[in-house]
Order: structure tokens, then C-alpha cells, then sequence
């Protein structure tokens, strides 16, 4: 038997256990020019939350009733297509079953002789690319400049916040808990850090973190934390919107202060983007990432989690970061 | 004696005769090196409302008790100054004066063989080139695609439209009554026209005039028109953040709905700027308009007030949209 997570229901404001259904059903059979998947490591990813609302996106909702997908890592264990052999490993959007067929399109094969084959779904793959490109295609973080970061101990800002410091910058980072602050202070090298929690004034805290104001502010939260840093940035700042995690769970659309007297007074550039945007860039991004991880310039963390059942949790448990660095569940 | 305007008091909200004053002192005497001006031409601006607040901005602040100062195109009475000669007409940042002494760094000469002087206040001065230069650098227009322009019957917008269709864009305006509606479509070639005034839903208006969406939304006035512009743009939509009117008057940082999911979902860009950003563009800017002032593919209407003691009225008027085009005051 084959086990399958559908989504049951669209969550209203945060996802809960009972928005999943995992089902069993027959295991599939892989017809000619197909291969048969076992999913070994399956990524879960804030931006998920997205595709569960009926509303036009960048990409197609998911549909209740139907299996959920994201990122990953499959082992070919039988194959009718002559491109993959028994005992590939292949890396691409995939559904959340235990077992399914695919006819190859869209799947790369990785290996795990360099880096651990997780490292695909995390530094090496889509997270990592999205800090790199996100970065360099709207950040363009000069040497001697501030670069802030939110969600700094996050799978994408620990990486955005190594990259500034590769290039350059004075990199500061905020993010929910002291546990996190030693943490991308330390392991990933960030100058200075925030604890959002405990800070009545963030406007405040960034002034005094970034002296010399904020050059480039990659966004991984959105709401107030952006209200604070629009309000710290330099002429001709760059504001990357990544991500809004704090908004993600609203369920009507969230105000704020406006933006547009902020963006014209200082000359400010706020760009919201996805990854997929870059796709013809993934190649040299994935290489460049890989490079300096071999050279020791670039780190990570991951939280692992066993078992298939347990992914609605897992991903879950990313809004109450509960992960260090990328989640991601062992099937 | 010699007539000069002063700041009298910082405006709170819409600003009023009462926060100007008109003094008379002497008339100032040109030292060696240095010019005598009478202004001729004067120029009112929008963007001058927020040189009138105490806070930081791209420009300095006005201080309570001095002169104003805008765009001025004066005639040289007296010259001590080997650069300049007596009858010839300067254009430059000058004071609210009718008479002043200048050592003419920042001047430009300017003659009126080919075009009106006043041309030089307006679409071959700063508005002209904000308009070529905004849409230029941030809004990047291509052919076929839609271009949204907000008051787009004034002095900025009215030249952004033309442009937009000098491009070969499809090119909407929001105006703010039926005669400037006939005046953008009949005048200034646009396609379509929305009257903000009498339309509950711009959002849905924006979407029936824009069938194929918005792809660059030059905004001149920010507020609600702004975020009905974001609901309708296009993957890839580039919004340009040139002036928000609709928030100059506020005396509290004004709300609205948050913009970083919109901006992420649709990889959108929006991108604040003032015309001095691009100060080493102004040159080819300015001969590219009066080229196209010549071939009759761009034209220009202003509204001219006359006596150098209506200066502060012809500015307040400005926030009633009570001119055509550019407002100039006739010395």
C-alpha cells in the first residue's frame, strides 16, 4: 500500500492538523517511459501556506481533495524511462506520497559524493538559490554597506547574512529568540543581531544596530518589521521582498503605514520576487553555492524530522519556528 | 524695494495664505562676480509641500522665516559677472524674490528661439524630465504593454501619457474630472480615462480599462488610487513612485493595505525617485523632449497666474487640482 497526504481543507489563518488527510491507496505501477519514486527527504517551506488559498499566484493553488507537493528527494527504485537507472537519486517538485510514478520531466538527478543529498533541498537548492539571486539580482549589496536581514536564523537569511558577509558588508540580522541570536552571530559570522521579541522599539533597535542606516534589507516577515526597517533605509536602499511569514496566516488583508512618501523621499527600491523568476541563473548559483561551501565560506543548519506522517507537523511547526534553519522530514 | 516671499509658519495639513509672508526690503546691489536677477517665471510644485515639513528628506527643509525657493526663469538686469551678460535669461533654483543677487553657479542660460521660455519650467524642465526619466529608468515601458498613469492630467502625468504612446503602449489615465477627461483622451492621446472622483470601485475600473492588467503604473498621487493600481498589475508590473499627493496634506503617517505580499506574489517592483537622482541623464532628457516638442509628437498645457504676490495662492491651488497642466506665475 501507498500513503498519500491530501489537503483535507484551506486553512483559515494558521494551518492545523486537521487541514491534512493522509489516505492509503494502491501503489502505483510505472508504465512504459515512466519511473517508479520512493521519496526519501521531503522539504517543507513557509511559501506552501500561499498555495493553499484559492487565489491566483505565481503558481497554481493546490486543490482540496487533491495531494500536496513540494520539494523532493526520490530514490528510482524500479525504471521503464531509459535516462534513470534503479538506484538514481532525483530531485524535483514532488507529491506527498510515499510511492508515485513520474515520466522524468522536471526531475534532476543529484548524488551525494560532495554534499549530503538534504543539501539539495536546502543550501543547495531552491533556499539556497532564492538567498543568492534574491541577493544579487535586486539586493546588489556593495562592500563597506549595511545589509539587514529578518528571519536571519531562517534556512534563507542564514545564507543571505554568510553571502554579505562574503561580500563585504556589515551584516545584521533579526530574529525570534537569544538561542538564535548566539546562533547566526556564531555559526553563520552576522555582526550584529536583534531579538524581535524582546524589542518594545525596533525602529529604535535597527538605528542602533545599523549607525550607519541600512543599505539593503532582505524581508523574509513582512508587517512591522518592515514598517522599522523602511524607516531606517539610506538613499537609494534596496528592500528585497522574499517572504511575509508574519502575514501569511491573516485571513483579511493586513494594513499598515503607507509606503509610497517612505520609497520617494529616500529614493527606495522595494522588489518582491520568486525564485523562479531566475531560473535561467539556478546553474551558476548552484555552483557558486557549492563552491563556497567547499572553500568553508558557507554553513547551515537543518531540523530533521522522521516519518511521513509527520509532515503536516513539521511544516506546521515552521510558523512557530520551531526549526533550526531548513525543515526537513526523513520519509 | 524689492518683494520676497517668506515661510511665515509650517503648514498643518493644507496649506494656507496664513503660513506665508510678503515682505519688502531693499533692493539688493550685485558685488563683483556676482549677478542681478528679476524674475520672470516662476514655477509652483507639488513636491514643494514637503520641503515645507522639518524632516529629513533628499532636499533640506525650508526654515520658518526665510524665503521660499523653486524654479525660477529670471532675466540678468545688472551683470558683474564675465559669464553673463545684462538681457540674458537664466533658468535655475531661485528665491521667492523679485529681485536677487546670484554668483550664477546651478543657472542655466536658456533663449527663446525655438521654444517659449516658460517651456523650461515645465516640459523641458524639471516636469518634463521627471516624466521621460521616471518611466526611463524605473518603468521601462515596451510596446504592447499597458502603462497606468495617475494624475494624468498634470504637469507630469500629461507627459508621461504621451511618452507612453510614443513607445506604442496602451496608455490609461485617472483624472479627476470630465473636462480633464476630455482633455488627456483628446489632447494628450491617451486610450482611456477613469474619473477617480465619481467611481466607487477604481479596482474594478482599473481592470475594465486595463483588460490585459497594468504592466508599468506611474503614480503621481499615492492613497487608494495606488492600491487599486497594485490589485490590477501584471507579473513582472513595474510601479513608479514619483509623487503621492493624495498623503502630502497628512498630518499623521497615513495607512493602507500592506503592499510585500502583493509584491511578491507578482514579482512586482516599485521604486521611489526624485529627478535629481539622475542628474547626469538631464542633458540628453532635455534634448530628446524638444526634439519631440518639434516633430509634434509631445504637447503641453499650462495654467499662468499673473503678480508675484499670487505665488502662494497659485501653490495652494495646485491641492485643489485647479490648474491645467503646469502652473506658472508670471512675474
Amino acid at each position: 500500500m501507498n500513503k498519500v497526504i491530501l489537503l483535507k481543507t484551506r486553512p483559515k489563518g494558521k494551518p492545523s492538523l486537521k487541514d491534512f488527510e493522509l489516505i492509503k491507496e494502491e501503489k502505483p505501477q510505472p508504465k512504459e517511459g515512466e519511473i517508479l519514486l520512493k521519496a526519501k527527504y521531503v522539504s517543507v517551506d513557509p511559501y506552501l501556506r500561499g498555495r493553499m488559498r484559492d487565489e491566483k499566484s505565481y503558481i497554481e493553488p493546490f486543490k482540496v481533495g487533491e495531494p500536496l507537493e513540494s520539494g523532493i528527494i526520490a530514490e528510482v527504485i524500479e525504471s521503464k524511462n531509459k535516462n534513470f537507472k534503479k538506484g538514481d537519486f532525483v530531485n524535483g517538485m514532488l507529491q506527498w506520497k510515499q510511492f508515485q510514478t513520474s515520466n522524468g520531466n522536471g526531475l534532476n538527478k543529484v548524488d551525494n559524493e560532495k554534499v549530503p543529498l538534504k543539501a539539495y533541498l536546502g543550501i543547495l537548492g531552491l533556499t539556497g538559490i532564492t538567498a543568492y539571486l534574491g541577493l544579487k539580482k535586486i539586493g546588489k549589496p556593495e562592500k563597506g554597506e549595511t545589509l539587514l536581514v529578518s528571519g536571519a536564523a531562517g534556512a534563507v537569511g542564514s545564507v543571505v547574512g554568510q553571502i554579505g558577509k562574503i561580500k563585504g558588508c556589515r551584516v545584521v540580522g533579526i530574529t525570534g529568540s537569544e538561542e538564535k541570536i548566539d546562533r547566526i552571530q556564531e555559526k553563520f559570522g552576522f555582526d550584529a543581531a536583534i531579538n524581535y521579541k524582546t524589542t518594545d522599539n525596533m525602529k529604535k533597535a535597527i538605528a542602533e544596530s545599523c549607525p550607519d542606516g541600512v543599505d539593503v534589507y532582505f524581508d523574509n516577515v513582512g508587517g512591522e518589521i518592515l514598517d522599522a526597517a523602511l524607516m531606517n533605509m539610506n538613499k537609494y536602499g534596496r528592500v528585497v521582498n522574499c517572504g511575509a511569514i508574519s502575514t501569511y496566516n491573516d485571513t483579511e488583508i493586513p494594513t499598515g503605514p503607507r509606503v509610497e512618501t517612505t520609497l520617494i523621499k529616500n529614493s527606495i527600491l522595494m522588489q518582491g520576487f520568486t525564485v523562479r523568476d531566475f531560473v535561467k541563473d539556478f546553474g551558476p548559483a548552484q555552483r557558486r553555492l557549492a563552491q563556497w561551501m567547499e572553500e568553508d565560506k558557507l554553513t547551515y543548519m537543518e531540523t530533521v524530522v522522521e516519518g511521513f506522517e509527520n509532515i503536516p507537523q513539521a511544516f506546521i511547526d515552521l510558523f512557530d519556528g520551531k526549526n533550526k534553519g531548513k525543515m526537513i522530514v526523513v520519509v
